[in-house]
């Protein structure tokens, strides 16, 4: 049957993601292949690379070199030439039109990469024991963004088989994991014309079969990046020489988790990258970090940021140091509309293997999808971000994070469900 | 006039040498240039790599993949293949010997490591401004050791020509900076006859024209590398999941840092390289340092070790982490003899450009010099560690470190005046 | 008019209780104030000290020299001697009985203790500048119990003049700043037979004329008490002889602070007081620190309260140091219920000066009427907490906190309006 | 015999003393009983307070209602009123002279002050077991200044008896435990025509029968008193409203530890004793720190003292705080003259009960008797600084610190045997 052939293929277009990760903006194999399905399935237009994003507003862009290498690797595995040259330099993404007659326009938003860190070898682990395991070592798809893609491809199959009038974009994001590339997407110029914008995430700790019709409680993030210079020296002969960059990111650390908490709301500190000094008998003259700020309000986050920063200054100044402090990929927090999330929730009663329904949840997380949604919302349209329940074996960006693929099903049936219900009963707009 | 052009030719060795450095036990094109001259010279045996080592007592040793490419980096610049492949695998340096006839066995140690840290590219920085700055991003000769390397076969020419009669080996030690080359000389048995042993430094803060004829007060040393596993996660929406190994050894730090001082002598603490964690968004798993304790005695030392030890396990134990604390490469203390000391005096005494005699000084720092002075001390030979003076505008270890090559004829001077007066008036040997 | 004599003896009671701070279980004077009015009412019954109170169920008992000044004290500023006998030893507070026939039994719960900081002496501080400043240095009412407990008396009055039919016990309970009194009313026996529970706040930031019908959100809360235990020793000539317990007390601060947010909701660290060492010269061998924590839940603040005391135990192992961590007065999270919201919020709408009805707000604090609410909700009684807005110039806690006193009778005004409406229409009670 | 007897008076009158130890300038009851032995002994002079002292020179004096309940314990114990009117306000200590026709004039310093520290309950510790524990509690001899007293009584006694003829002078010199009696004695005039000048000390870890001929090696040090002022609030409901001066403090505490060691020689920190904060639910808003720093040499100090200030200032801005850092009493170093050192070890050598003698030896900690050695030295006369082993069960400063009360009759001994060596033959003196 057809749901059962489309079913073996996402899956096998989830494991081939899967196999490959490439983290923010460097997703050259993962745009080609997407790029592929896009053609295979014949939509009207493909805007890649460039032509995807405001290039301008990219964030989190990693150095030349990284952006290279993983260029070259995407090639020797095979990605054409004509393809990467549109993405030369580490512009990544895919913006997909499907323009089925007079009706409204409706975008979905999916991100694609993949996450900084080691993918788990136990055989327990399903993709280590079923042979999908990343080949990318050191880099993993922890967070289920190859699922998020697959869903993107199968809902731009079911409504171009569909009776769906009015005009379907997907956006394949980039740089999600480092909040980087939602903004480059909402300022590219191709949701000007959306009415309504659907973003999706599995998982989120809820079960397969459980569907989340509108997630609310995004945190607004800051990521910095901090420097500490100070003053080499040989450590044993003389130690008073030095001024301790090491030392100071300690005091930093220690003291970046100690911000006291707000009476307003959540708040989160992350030092979540150190490194420093370059032997053990040297005094080190050099240290970083990357970290990250956030708040349940952008108030609170900048309150954050604002005693992160004094903190940091503080630390440096007080061995002797410099530090610099700079502000990397920021996003604003965000919620889902009613309008459109009372629609997720009935196509979701409707689908097969959706067994509870929760209306509203709070992610807790940071995502820059809400960039997106910002950029609709204040247009008068509407948006709403549905979490598909998958049951996973780790937590979220750990190495035994894994999706049940019976949620790939499920997800292009929610969504696919709602657009259709968008263009046969459209909800009422806001005003501009 | 030979004096000039040996000057001229030790400069020249010097500069080529500085302009490529090798970190401990990477040393293959540095080990090739110095046995090209030992051939040059004509020396009665070179003994290079394992040949030249106790093969299993290496300490500090890099990874195979690091050592591999320094491998090649020397074979791209020429080193021989077959002297390359008498080191493979990171068994580096080389032992000379000059036999000229019934006489004392005289051990002279120089160590030919660089430094993993950046060189300075300010045109005031005489390398650079005069193009001879390392050419091995990354990597510096920030100690002398080109200087050192230089000397010992300006020493090895020198008594190759004079009326010494007994034996001469020069001793050119890898790893010195990571303390790891100098048991694996000591225990090569190469030393096993060998009734005096010298040993140079350049600089350490004493001017040119000055010379220490023999050094004390050398710290014991050991290394340690410290580990720290927690527990990922992601840290906006579960920060309370992960268990944070940045903050682990964010707050070691901080604490080997105050460590009590003793009431018996110095002590040092260094955390001189850390790492950790993998993104700015993601409750870091996992972190690192290569740290170092030092003491006025081992005693000393060992007291700052066991400090550090409850320290790091506390600061692991506080996070809900794990850690673990491996000793890598020591030294012990060591003294000079006075039996030596006198000559070296004596022989300074006479060097043109020396206008400062000290007869002691206290080094401050940690040299495994101490494992080859312990073995010729223990069969009741006589040791000293003889400081040769230069201008160096950087201290020690720093980006802008350089030697007064004016240094190098001196160095050459007295230490080959120092043999020459062994050779004629052997101090009295100490008991077995 | 009798109202306006009504405030004016409001006033005066409220600053001389105001005059006359003390900290938990020593309220002598106040309770001895607060009886003098019982009996110039009228009530029908007086339960004092030990009668008013599960005696054994007192926590955060402050020492007995303590107790004996302030004892002492109250005796000197006029207490009666028969009085303070059965308060001796530290059991304050007292619970008044009015019977005004058949009817419901309704409580209301008032808090009477002051805090242990230093009043501003400057004159735009009210009580400065008017001259009822605390005469007790170092102890301040800065938290409004002052004017709690005079609503209390007013409440009283309005009621014993009303044709309310039931009864009303008001509890005047100690050592709510130390959550110390709530639980120890709580198990007295006199909630046994009650219905309905009110309690009231001034001010929480809500202005003159603002009333919160019904408060949420109480943290729970756990008080504890850390002790260091190291040794001591010449911290010149024998630094390293000592175990240092100021060293580790000042780990675990900085950490205890840096304990991770919870997904789930509000958390809270406060290291309040500490002390440690004797002399600048020697190594402290005591520390000691009052420390709480919270959470939004019961569930949070044990997790925070494990986090705690992992961070105390391995600060103290760190530094070679014992600790002990003892929990003291522990207090809930709460709710107000619906019921009896209604009608105090229909009781605001219709007293005078009250120009804004908040339905419910968030406390983000702790209070140990929590323990009432729960024996009241428990046996199947409906309880609230009330909030009577006041423009309070400093914060809560702060040396310029100060009540606006036309508060005084909008409180009483409330209060006694919704007691009368649960005498004419008692809302349905739930179940046992 | 005399000299039992002798014993017998000493061992007496050093429990007296140990049973009343009295703090930094409030040794009002410590100089009474003093002056009752010289009156005994019929000294020529006797200078008490004000008259010992260049008043305005006292550095550590305690708050005025310390000195004043002092003051009045020691009327309460039976100090004459005389005596202690010359005392009034915190003036202790006295100065005796002895004369004794033409010779030269010889000052001893022995210093009178106890510790703030509770001394051992256990009935193993002799001053316990035996019924002379301090009945201060919370004071306590922990550093054998109870015998320095003694001591000095006892040489004064032989001088008398003796044929030494010359001027003595002994200063019973207040509060050398804070550094803040000796500036105050060295610039009293007293010391204007001394050649000679001894200072003695118990223990230091030399066991009864061992005599320190001349002690070097004082560290130079200075105390320090920080202040941090933040902003108070409530803990629960405002975390993020205070600005948190424990924290500061707790920061600062955790650095100043971590101050770099110097190559040139020893450095101390101790942060002696901290307080802060008020209640475990508020913030703190205020914490204060007696810490101290020293170094081998007044450099050294400095250079730590330097480190120490920017520690401070550093952790309160971090905290958004304001600090205070100022300097107490300071000392400087000093080292022992040989020409006296001489006659002290040959005192020493025909003393019984002495079998062993160190010429020298390094304290490691500091003392404020360097200004008198400063003083006698820059006027061209020679000073040496004693120490008399004594067998001490605890470390100094420690809770079960006691002296083995043989060596009481050594300490005489030994001085007065150099003393009358001085008289007979008067080492030459330096120039002025």
């Amino acid at each position: 049957m057809s749901q059962q052939a489309g079913t073996d293929r996402l899956v096998e277009l989830r494991r081939e993601l899967h196999r490959r990760p490439e983290t923010a903006w460097t997703e050259f194999w993962t745009t080609a292949r997407i790029v592929e399905e896009l053609e295979r399935i014949g939509v009207d237009e493909v805007h890649v690379g460039r032509d995807a994003l405001a290039p301008d507003e990219r964030m989190g862009v990693p150095d030349d070199e990284e952006i290279a290498a993983a260029f070259e690797r995407a090639r020797e595995a095979g990605a054409p030439a004509d393809l990467l040259a549109e993405m030369e330099g580490g512009y990544t993404g895919a913006v997909a039109v499907l323009e089925k007659g007079e009706g409204p326009t409706v975008a979905l938003r999916v991100d694609i990469d993949g996450l900084p860190r080691r993918e788990s070898d136990d055989e327990d682990h399903v993709p280590a024991g079923e042979g999908f395991r990343s080949v990318h070592e050191g880099a993993m798809h922890a967070c289920g963004h190859d699922g998020h893609a697959t869903i993107g491809i199968g809902v731009l199959e079911r409504i171009e088989d569909s009776d769906f009038e009015g005009t379907l974009k997907v956006c394949f994001q980039p740089a999600e994991e480092v909040i980087g590339g939602g903004k480059a997407v909402a300022e590219s110029g191709h949701l000007d014309d959306v009415d309504y914008l659907l973003a999706l995430h599995l998982g989120l700790s809820h079960p397969t079969g459980e569907v989340v019709a509108g997630i609310d409680g995004f945190l607004s993030v800051s990521h910095v990046e901090v420097e500490f210079h100070g003053e080499g020296g040989h450590a044993g002969a003389r130690p008073n020489e030095g001024r301790n960059a090491v030392q100071a990111l300690a005091t930093a650390v220690e003291n970046l988790y100690g911000i006291a908490r707000h009476e307003e709301g959540a708040t989160r500190v992350n030092a979540g990258k150190i490194e420093g000094g370059t032997a053990s008998n040297i005094i080190p003259e050099y240290a970083r970090m990357e970290a990250e700020v956030r708040g349940a309000s952008t108030e609170l986050k900048d309150y954050t940021k604002g005693r992160a920063e004094t903190v940091v200054e503080s630390a440096a100044a007080m061995h002797d140091c410099e530090a610099t402090f700079e502000t990397g990929p920021e996003a604003p927090g965000g919620h889902s509309d009613d309008g459109i999330r009372e629609l997720v929730s009935a196509a979701a009663a409707e689908t097969d293997g959706v067994d509870s329904i929760v209306e509203s949840d709070e992610l807790g997380g940071s995502e820059d999808a809400t960039y997106m949604m910002e950029t609709v919302q204040s247009q008068g349209g509407l948006a709403a971000y549905v979490g598909i329940g998958t049951d996973h074996p780790g937590g979220h960006h750990s190495a035994t994070f894994d999706v049940d693929e019976r949620s790939l099903d499920i997800g292009v049936d929610v969504i696919a469900g709602a657009i259709e219900r968008i263009g046969r009963d459209p909800p009422p707009l806001g005003e501009d």
